[in-house]
C-alpha cells in the first residue's frame, strides 16, 4: 500500500538537519512511502542540496513560514502559528494528501493542533500518548505517558481498546493481552479508579491479563500496559534516568585504568551489540491514539537514525489500518453500551 | 550509643536461614549494636547452632509461637496472630527493650500491626515508606512506595518533612533537597494534588527544589523525592525491571559464542566492579516513617547479605534520632498552622 506521510521538518532540537536526511533515507529505502517535507522553504531547499536530493514525485515540500517553538504554550500555538510546520503537517492529515504525520515538536502544542484539526474518534474521549518499550520477551506498548493526568476508569478502558488494537494491527496479533498497570495483582489493589477500570477492561471483550506491576513492563507480561499519564509518564523518564545512570557506571569501570580500559577494547564487539539492542532510538516514535489521523510524536532530541523509526512507525500504522481497527472496536463498545 | 534491634526472623522468603546469619554477621562488625532474634525458639535454636553461635548479652532469643504469612491479610494477621514473630518484634519496639525493629514479611501486615502498636507520630496523618536509592551522584530517598494510593498535598507534604528528617539524621546533611515527583518542572505540571502539594512545600521552611521528573530520580538532582505511593510503587519496580532485563541481555551477548565468553573472561573483573557498584541489596531496607517507633522492612527475598543492610539502616535510624527530628519537626509545622 502507497502511503504518503508529512514531516514537520522544523521540529525538534536539531530541525531540517535531522528530519529531511531521515526521510530521505527511508525513501530509499521504502518504495511504497512518500513524503511532504513541510517547513521553511530556503532551509528545507539548502538541506536538500546538502544531500544532494531534489524534490520529486515522491517527495514534496510544502513551505511553512512558521516554526512552533520547544518552550511555547500549546494555547498560544494553537491559536496564532496558523502557518507553522506542525499546523501544515497536520493539516495535510486532515485533508486526505497525507495519511500520517510526524513531527519532533513541542508535545503539548502538538496534542492540542492534533485535536482541535483532527477532532477524536468516535467514542474516544480523550487521545492518549503510546509509546513500544523493549521487553524480555520482545516488546510492548504501553499508554498513557502524559496526555492525561487524572483519568476515569472509563479512559483507561478506552486506552486499552486503542493500545490493543496498535499492537493487533501493526504486530498482527490476533488477541494481544492487556495489563493495567497497578502497584499488586490482587484484585484489592489500588486506587478506587484502577479497581474500577480492572471491572470494565475484565467486562469489554479485550483479552485483559487483570493487574500487572512495574516489573511487568520490561517482564513483557503482556502485549499492552495501560495507566494514567502521570503514572505512565514517570515509568518512563525513571526508565531512562536509570539506563542512563547504568551506561556511565558501566562507561566508568571501564574507563578506570589500563587495565580495565584493555579489557574494554577486548570486549568492545560485545559491549557494542548489547548497546544495539537496547538502542532507544529504535523505539523513537509515539502515537497520539485516538484522533481522526495519525500523528508520531518523536523525541525532541532524535538523530536521524532515531527520527527514521518515527517515520517507520507512520508508515506503519497508516498501512495497517490502525484507525479503522479502533473506530470499529469503539462503535462496538458503543453499541453494547446502549 | 548501644542499639538493640529486634528482628522478625521467620519473615521474608528464606526465614532464619537468612536472618540469624545476617544478624550475627551484624553483630561482629559492629560491637555496640545487640539483638533480639523473634521466632519459633527450635527454628532459632537450630540455626543458631548451625551457625556455631549462641544466646548472650547481646543476643537474645525470644519465642513466637505464630509466623505471619507473605500472602495473608493484613487485617487478619493484625486480629489473629497476636503471638506471631513480627508482632512480637513490634511489641519490644513499644515497651523499648527494642530501639528498632526489621522484618522481610508481608509488608501489609507489617504496616497494619506497627500502626496498630506503636500509633503515628503527632501531626503525621499516614507513615509512608522510604527507601534510599543509588543515583549518579550518590543517593537519594524516595517515599512513599506504596503505603498509600491515594495522597493529599497535606500528606505529600508531611512525606516531604519526614524525607528530610530522615535524610539529614542518617546522613548528616544540614539543609537535605527535597524534589515533587511530577511530569514536567513547570509550575503548571501535574495534577491538582501536586500543584497544591508544591506551593505547601515552598511555604514549608523545607529546602524545596521545585518539581522533579522521573529521570532526576537516578541523576540526583535531590536529596530527597516525595510521591504519591502508587506512583512510586510503579517507579521503583519499573525500576526492577529494567534492571534486570539489562542484566538479562549483558549476559546473553557475553554468552553468545567462545569469543564472547572470552571477552566476557577477561571483562569479568570490571563487570563485577559494574555488578557490585549497582548491587540492589546495598540499598535492602525500607523504613515505614511516622510511626512512633523505628520499623525497617527488607525486601522478601533478601539473602543475609542484603538482610544485613536492612539491620544496618535501623541501626543508624535508632542511633541518630530520626524520630526525634520528625517530631521536632511535624510540632512546629503543627505551631505554624495553629
Amino acid at each position: 500500500m502507497d502511503v504518503t506521510v508529512a514531516i514537520d521538518c522544523m521540529g525538534g532540537d536539531h530541525g531540517a538537519h535531522v528530519t529531511v536526511p531521515a526521510a530521505l533515507e527511508y525513501l530509499e529505502r521504502d518504495p511504497q512511502s512518500s513524503f511532504i517535507l513541510v517547513g521553511l522553504q530556503d532551509e528545507l531547499e539548502t538541506e536538500l542540496k546538502r544531500c544532494r536530493a531534489a524534490p520529486g514525485p515522491r517527495l514534496k515540500v510544502r513551505h511553512a513560514s512558521e516554526v512552533v517553538e520547544m518552550d511555547e504554550q500549546p494555547a498560544g500555538a494553537l491559536r496564532n502559528k496558523k502557518d507553522s510546520s506542525m499546523r501544515i503537517a497536520i493539516d495535510l492529515v486532515k485533508s486526505g494528501e497525507a495519511l500520517a504525520c510526524v513531527s519532533a515538536g513541542n508535545t503539548g502544542a502538538l496534542m492540542a493542533i492534533s485535536r482541535f484539526v483532527l477532532k477524536t474518534l468516535p467514542g474516544v474521549d480523550r487521545p492518549a500518548i503510546a509509546t513500544i518499550l523493549p521487553t524480555l520477551k520482545g516488546h510492548t506498548y504501553m499508554l498513557d505517558l502524559g496526555a492525561n493526568v487524572d483519568c476515569s476508569a472509563e479512559h483507561l478502558l478506552q486506552f486499552g481498546i486503542m493500545g490493543a488494537e496498535l499492537a493487533g494491527s501493526v504486530e498482527h496479533k490476533e488477541r494481544p493481552t492487556v495489563g493495567l498497570l497497578n502497584i499488586g495483582e490482587e484484585d484489592i489493589k489500588g486506587n478506587e479508579v484502577v479497581k474500577r477500570a480492572a471491572e470494565l477492561l475484565r467486562a469489554s471483550g479485550l483479552n485483559f491479563h487483570g493487574n500487572v506491576e512495574g516489573d511487568d513492563i520490561y517482564k513483557g507480561t503482556t502485549d499492552i500496559v495501560v495507566c494514567d499519564g502521570f503514572v505512565g509518564n514517570v515509568a518512563l523518564k525513571t526508565s531512562e534516568g536509570l539506563a542512563q545512570m547504568l551506561a556511565t557506571y558501566l562507561r566508568e569501570e571501564f574507563n578506570r585504568n589500563l587495565f580495565t580500559k584493555l579489557a574494554g577494547l577486548v570486549a568492545l564487539p560485545v559491549l557494542n551489540a548489547f548497546k544495539r539492542r537496547v538502542d532507544h532510538r529504535c523505539y523513537n516514535g509515539a502515537s497520539l491514539l485516538g484522533l481522526r489521523g495519525i500523528v508520531i510524536k518523536s523525541h525532541g532530541s532524535a538523530d536521524s537514525y532515531a527520527f527514521g523509526f518515527a517515520i517507520q512507525r507512520a508508515v506503519e500504522e497508516a498501512s495497517t489500518g490502525v484507525l479503522a481497527h479502533i473506530t470499529d472496536r469503539m462503535s462496538n463498545l458503543q453499541k453494547t453500551a446502549a
